[in-house]
């Protein structure tokens, strides 16, 4: 039988009390698990993208909870909800841009406000493996419905890391382009590197690799000239957060990559669970976009490169308006040339 | 006295019967100057990229003639010009798009084709020496007139490299940054990284953090986001080869960030010298484009990152339509909104 990537990369692991998570930043070359049971070092294996992805990110921080919530009862009994609240605190403030973590937080909250007394390990434990499974769940309803928005025959352009590494399985952007590959649809795949962490380079195209989906990789600036050649019918992405009006955040060089889509008629398709949806804010203007640190443009990883003396501007994310966007895929439905009216009836139904 | 970069910098230099090229394959960490006496070493030099940017592309190519001239003429004195032809040859496969290059081959051809009987190298070192300082002054002079453009108070964006690494000295894009700096007109520059050679984290910064001028890269990806928060008002860029309509053939993610610029209300100003404006094509679509090895996408020189497996599409540059573009800045005269009239009136004032 033939084994994907997606049956086999496994990004998030919980076992025997334990959390695992692949080290995203060392990925493809090197292949290490870290393991966790400090919720503080999970914060921290957030914010150092040891994991990254704003599924990913979710399902993680569910499983922070759990840890904490193991530490804290275990310290004391009596007071774990109390001291259980700095550990929130800590995950919380790990990434701003993904509402994924934020969403999971609060479901797990939500759990454990209506706990009873005693160990709170399992129930929490029970909510964040439905999380992970819903995800996956989530990602599988999604490629079918992408894929079948898809007309076939042309290769497809994608952003970043959308697969089993950036959720808990399947993958959003790259589930539907897994999906359209299964179904004969999309016969390869263009994969922007996507600096400066290179997640297009090492990790999307690792994942296909497995998957035996033909992937080819392109500077992020080359994109609008493989369009004018008319190489591709979609760009397909996913998302950290969207906006009620349809405004959509995600890695940086995705609205660079949608205003060239469309000055070429290339489509434009946005996949993200419905965890990724932020009702609160009516527009994109209001998310809060991460900034990172200028090393991460100065080189590649350690590996410095440009001028001393210089500056870098970082932002993680950037904003794609829903203008440029011709349909957004959750589970609940897909939304064609999105609107506030639109993604409501979809966040509803 | 402030010494700044492009009084300093030395790409391409004659000394003492050798053409020194300063290695810009491993700047700015490295300084080296590698040495030519052959004229096929040259032609591989600008293949390696020792040298690049279409304007010290061309001046090189215009010594590799003088040495192909001593050398041949050296060999056999009366078949010089027989055994000259295959130098001539390799110097022009050595790279395709930027059209200096033939430009310049041109140019010495015709010198050498009015010598009389004799040793050739004085007058064709002439030549070349002239070439090389009508480059500098016709990049002062674009200084000046792109400068002029400028409204002033913004930041402006610039993508690749174009100052004195890649021409004979002050830079075409670069020289104009120049000089709207030196003016007070520009407080500082956005520079794209400028995957996947890093030509503006590696050359550009290091240009201007020399002459003090504030200099932020950025992911090129980034520079959309960049524009909408009507950080620049100019995207400033060289080119390698201009069609007779005012298509501009320049480094591979240019048409990607003018067609953000468009998108967004930022100008596009293209700087060149006549000798890169090619009227013998009437659209950019006829400018053969350079395709380089996969490896550079793959990695960071040496260093590899990307998963094995995995294909890479690497352009070398792309074609930017004269609708893009606000002002094509040459020696003879600014063309505002280009159209093949106004190129033509321009080459011939």
């Amino acid at each position: 039988m033939h084994t994907s990537a997606h049956d086999t990369i496994r990004a998030i692991e919980w076992r025997d009390d334990t959390l695992y998570l692949l080290d995203q930043r060392i990925l493809p070359h090197s292949k290490q698990r870290l393991s966790y049971t400090d919720p503080v070092k999970v914060a921290e294996a957030i914010k150092d993208m040891v994991v990254r992805g704003a599924p990913a990110i979710g399902i993680t921080a569910a499983y922070g909870v759990v840890l904490a919530a193991m530490r804290r009862y275990d310290e004391a009994r009596e007071e774990w909800r109390g001291r259980i609240e700095k550990d929130f605190a800590h995950l919380a403030a790990s990434r701003p841009t993904a509402v994924n973590l934020f969403w999971a937080l609060e479901r797990m909250g939500r759990v454990m406000r209506e706990l009873g007394p005693g160990n709170p390990a399992k129930a929490l434990l029970t909510e964040a493996q439905a999380i992970h499974a819903e995800d996956i769940a989530a990602n599988q309803r999604m490629g079918e419905l992408g894929a079948a928005l898809i007309e076939g025959g042309k290769a497809v352009l994608t952003h970043c890391n959308t697969g089993s590494l950036a959720t808990g399985g399947y993958g959003t952007a790259l589930g539907v382009i897994r999906s359209a590959f299964a179904a004969g649809k999309v016969p390869s795949v263009y994969a922007d590197e996507t600096r400066p962490w290179l997640q297009g380079a090492r990790l999307t195209a690792w994942e296909l690799v497995q998957d035996k989906i033909p992937v080819t990789l392109l500077a992020d600036g080359a994109g609008a000239q493989l369009m004018k050649q008319g190489r591709v019918s979609w760009l397909i992405v996913g998302s950290d957060r969207i906006a009620a009006n349809g405004d959509v955040a995600n890695k940086i060089g995705t609205y660079h990559a949608a205003i060239a889509a469309k000055y070429h008629g290339v489509k434009v398709m946005v996949v993200a669970p419905t965890s990724t949806v932020d009702m609160s804010l009516s527009g994109g203007e209001l998310i809060p976009i991460e900034q990172r640190a200028p090393e991460e443009v100065f080189g590649l990883g350690a590996n410095r490169v440009a001028a001393e003396g210089a500056e870098a501007w970082n932002p993680a994310f950037d904003v794609t308006p829903a203008e440029l966007i011709d349909a957004i895929v959750t589970e609940k439905g897909v939304v064609l040339n999105p609107t506030t009216e639109k993604m409501a009836a979809m966040m509803a139904g």
